[in-house]
């Protein structure tokens, strides 16, 4: 990405650009809302989406709960810690629902001993964001904003206990979304090279070196969103958040067996 | 869905039907491509998508290999267990990647004995999966054809050592893409009052009776794909399905240790 990429991102003319590729590239996190609601038509369809996401062998083992009472989206946000969250006028939270299959199966007789199977669970987490990110996307295409919400994952046991999550459910992905009052610049990514392999993964020669050009790009980015921070590059980020650790984001496991999954291998 | 939902979707004429959202509502896998190649600005337009994924705390702690060399894929096949996957012209592996960050921290000279976390897994893990979403309905919205490859994990050792992962990396899910060679039906999904709720989890009271629809028309689906399938329904799969486990996918987190992540609390 070139320097005037933080307003415009510069699109090659060869790419087969089109509306949905287009709003693609245009990604931006929005973590302002106007108050305008989104119509019963727009939500429904939205749900249909969300429902065709692909799922791990057909399984289904993912959903999500829409929360529109706003003392429950306020109990959330103070989870999330930012305030955006209960001012979204619409908030979902995707959920691994390895539950409903379970009563399916016992419903018809059969032995459900294995049905909490860590298998089962990384399926169901997959499907979970699949179902998560085809929404977003569906929700920009529209011209509305999005931010994804991990940090429900802050207090997975209160996210659990608010939205009275059953055994072999689990809490994954909160997405937020509603008309954008805010128009932040592009947020610039690594460049691909960095990310992105050929046949097997290929190390840096020199890391420090190899992020140079993006730190630049990085620090001019909060430069001109916030000068406070204007010495923040990515190189300085990672430091930090590497130096740290969130105790409970850590001891996720520890929920996922309080859900009732079996993470010891048979 | 309606009974000719499997050839056709009812789309109701309320719905603010876009070119992407109707695209997501036609979502169909691919497993059957023809020999055609993608042309390479489309490939750099994908990588591009691919990158601008949103990803937990801006860290991008996943990225991605792609497979361009046949016998390796061959080889990735071979672990799926589907030939399809090594006859596709693309197939993009999406990894977890808390190494490349640990790499810069440390060439800057940070303390990363906290770069093993399982909160970064999971991070990682959420951002591999948001970007194999976002690349899939790239790939669809320019008219080709995709298949999710869960089934990497059937051996995620053989795939690390494949792909030459280094520590505190992890595979998580495939994408094959290419032109369809194949027009499937559409493949019914569980009614949206199942797996979506309102501020809190709902059961069904009675999973047998909730689910007699939707078995019934993947009856019909299954009898017009295969007729030596007729009698599978959707409670009927459930059932075979929870009725065993896969014993390496169970046993994933001990892969995950492996690579080196930190899975014990803290």
């Amino acid at each position: 990405m070139e320097k005037d990429a933080l307003n415009r991102l510069a699109i090659p003319d060869e790419w087969p650009l089109n509306s949905t590729t287009s709003c693609q590239l245009h990604h931006r996190t929005i973590r302002s809302f106007t108050v305008e609601q989104i119509p019963e038509e727009t939500v429904q369809m939205l749900k249909e989406v969300t429902n065709r996401t692909a799922s791990s062998t057909g399984m289904q083992q993912a959903g999500w709960i829409r929360v529109t009472d706003k003392a429950l989206a306020t109990k959330i946000a103070a989870v999330c810690k930012q305030t955006y969250v209960a001012e979204a006028p619409e908030l979902w939270i995707f959920i691994v629902d390895c539950y409903r299959n379970k009563q399916l199966a016992k419903a018809h007789g059969a032995d459900t001993s294995l049905a909490n199977g860590m298998d089962r669970f990384v399926q169901g987490f997959t499907d979970a964001t699949l179902m998560a990110q085809n929404l977003t996307s569906a929700v920009e295409s529209l011209g509305l904003g999005a931010v994804f919400l991990g940090s429900i994952l802050n207090d997975p046991a209160e996210i659990i206990r608010l939205l009275e999550l059953p055994e072999l459910t689990f809490p994954v992905l909160g997405v937020a979304f509603g008309h954008s009052a805010q128009s932040p610049q592009y947020k610039p990514r690594m460049p691909v090279a960095l990310r992105g392999f050929e046949n097997r993964y290929q190390a840096a020669e020199d890391y420090k070196d190899a992020f140079r050009q993006y730190d630049e790009l990085m620090t001019q980015y909060y430069d001109l969103r916030d000068s406070n921070r204007r010495l923040d590059s990515f190189s300085m980020q990672v430091r930090e958040r590497l130096a740290v650790t969130n105790p409970i984001r850590q001891r996720i496991l520890a929920y996922v067996v309080a859900q009732g999954f079996n993470i010891e291998a048979d």
